[in-house]
């Protein structure tokens, strides 16, 4: 042939699109990646499906096969949707009968427990064109980096219920918080920080009412913060981070805390960056032993499954964040530019009070990336 | 003589200022209800001051005396401040030497815990002439009221860590739920559900991820829903609940959660309702057998202590709970009212947009009780 072409990269990417809108936003963000992959030249992706989702776990009884995390472990990375829908996980009840990753807590805590996923990162701002439910608040006053501790603490899973129905039942949920644990996500929160142009790090703990655990974070916070001389930190207590969050959202740039605290502040640093319909996520395995794994932080959202009407954005950002994490840079911040182009120009969703629907939001990026 | 005049009942009233602002604005809670007790004729106030604080710890090694407890089931009620500082309650780190009322985790959780009172009430509206950080958000639109579980769930304090700074150290944070606990604190929630106009509660758990407590709270729940049938109810994970809060305030009405959510919840409800610094809270003992203790929901505020710029308006309106407590709906009302006219007059601190200092605010409102 005349021409000699530079064989691109080939990523075996698995997904889990789960249940609801999940299934819709992981279509739209497959067209998405595959048009990143043809424009760049320099990567592809090979795509696998896993039907795995609460749909199906109602109809055989488990959400994956018994080696559905060796199943994973064979790809790259993995790309997931949402799960929770006919059945909410939450009413499942509780089963002991069968190990976790084939029952009830099925899918995304083993998933992330057994793939050394420790991290989860939530990077919110304003993109340019979205309106956030605070006045005076446009982009670049909400740009914030959220780092959850993704494998222990609050959903360690540990306890137990007893004396059944009776009156004197006792249920318990045990926290478990290690030094390991802790200070790899911390080394991991003070890098972020000090990769960001503001070198600026927020701790969050309930240290004044939880007074083992959080106390342990405290002091190993205090020791790592001696090796990062150059960045900035300060401490809030997790109650008083939500005023923080919602009055003084300036002041803020990389913030770590609990798995549990993590879980509720990303949730309200996505409602005020403009809807949950955006905020994407990283779980990440930084040792990369195995793929990590990428999914918008929105549920499955019955209320508006299958009519094609889904937010796309934060199955797209999250798409970014897995393209970022295998390598490339570029084609990365390519595709967040496509995004804010798209949602700049008024190709919006109606949770973003636009009047698109997935499908024209999902060719509008596509677009964008051709040009 | 020639009048003859009904003798008023007199209520004995135990006040724990605190530190930092605590102390201005119990000043100011205690001046505002000298003024209605004045002027409604029908009640008296006897007050005593408790100087318990961290700064007293620091001197003396304990928040209260040994008998400190019994001290203050003498009282009618308990109108607390703030806690914390110069030294953070956080960074005392935990003490097993001595028993928890004499030592760190001293004084507001003991006396929750030791006075019976389970539970903790946390209204949180849009005063007139305040404004919400919320765009589109007026009084009427955001009007809630928090029934926060204060006895049991995150705040146990079982748990402990061992294996000291060693790399293998293990901290553990026990919650426990009891079916006695998750009962009454519903059973509270339903009546205050009931006795507001839309008769709505909204549930909140994390029963996703924490399996056992959670689990639990969700079938009472479904339990008690029966016995109110005319109450309408819906639930809501902790993460989603931010979003709605945020998003769609009007959707909500009455919120019951378990210590630490609603510890959340409740600080986000009042930065949405405009401050941290207008927020009441009353933690209530329905049996009655102990006094019960208001305090606003914000904290001892070092930066501005002793400016005398403090926002009062918390303090008045958890006074205006602890007097509603008492019997006297009326003169509550009548507080309620003044407050909101001197906010609507534009008589505010810094923290609400305003120039006033915390001694303008007070005595504007001491002068709307007498009109
Ligand atoms: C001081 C602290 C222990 C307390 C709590 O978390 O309950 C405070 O935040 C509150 O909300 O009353
Ligand atoms: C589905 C649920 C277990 C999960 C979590 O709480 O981690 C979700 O809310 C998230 O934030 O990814």
């Amino acid at each position: 042939p005349s021409t000699i072409r530079t064989k691109s990269r080939v990523f075996k990417i698995v997904t889990i699109p789960g249940d609801g809108i999940g299934v819709d936003i992981t279509e739209a963000a497959v067209a998405v990646l595959q048009k990143l992959a043809v424009v760049s030249g320099t990567f592809e992706f090979e795509f696998t499906e896993k039907d795995w989702s609460s749909k199906k776990y109602q109809e055989r009884g488990y959400y994956m096969p018994e080696d559905g995390l060796d199943q994973l472990k064979k790809f790259d990375a993995i790309y997931f949707g949402a799960v929770g829908w006919p059945v909410r996980i939450a009413d499942l009840g509780p089963r002991t009968d069968v190990p976790d990753h084939i029952s009830l807590w099925g899918l995304i805590l083993p998933i992330r427990n057994a793939l050394g996923q420790y991290v989860n990162v939530r990077p919110t701002r304003v993109l340019r064109g979205i309106t956030s439910p605070l006045k005076d608040c446009g982009p670049g006053d909400l740009d914030w980096v959220i780092v959850r501790e993704n494998s222990e603490g609050e959903y360690a899973g540990h306890g137990g219920t007893t004396h059944g129905a009776f009156s004197h039942a006792v249920a318990t949920e045990v926290s478990i918080f290690t030094r390991v644990g802790i200070e790899r996500i911390f080394r991991f929160a003070f890098e972020t920080a000090r990769s960001r142009p503001r070198k600026k790090l927020t701790m969050v703990t309930k240290s004044n009412a939880q007074r083992h655990g959080m106390v342990l974070w405290d002091k190993i916070f205090t020791e790592i913060t001696k090796e990062y001389p150059d960045v900035e930190t300060d401490k809030m207590l997790v109650d008083a981070m939500t005023v923080r969050m919602t009055l003084h959202p300036k002041t803020l740039d990389t913030i770590v805390a609990t798995n549990l605290h993590a879980d509720i502040l990303s949730d309200l640093a996505a409602a005020l960056s403009g809807s949950i319909g955006i905020a994407p996520s990283s779980n990440l395995d930084p040792m990369r032993e195995f793929p990590s794994m990428f999914e918008p932080i929105h549920g499955s959202a019955p209320d508006i499954a299958g009519k094609g009407i889904a937010n796309p954005i934060g199955a797209f950002w999250s798409a970014a964040e897995m393209v970022r994490w295998l390598g490339f840079t570029e084609a990365a911040d390519g595709l967040m530019a496509a995004i804010e182009n798209v949602t700049e120009a008024g190709i919006k969703t109606k949770d973003l009070a636009g009047a698109s629907d997935t499908q024209t939001v999902t060719e509008a990026v596509c677009k964008e990336i051709e040009k």
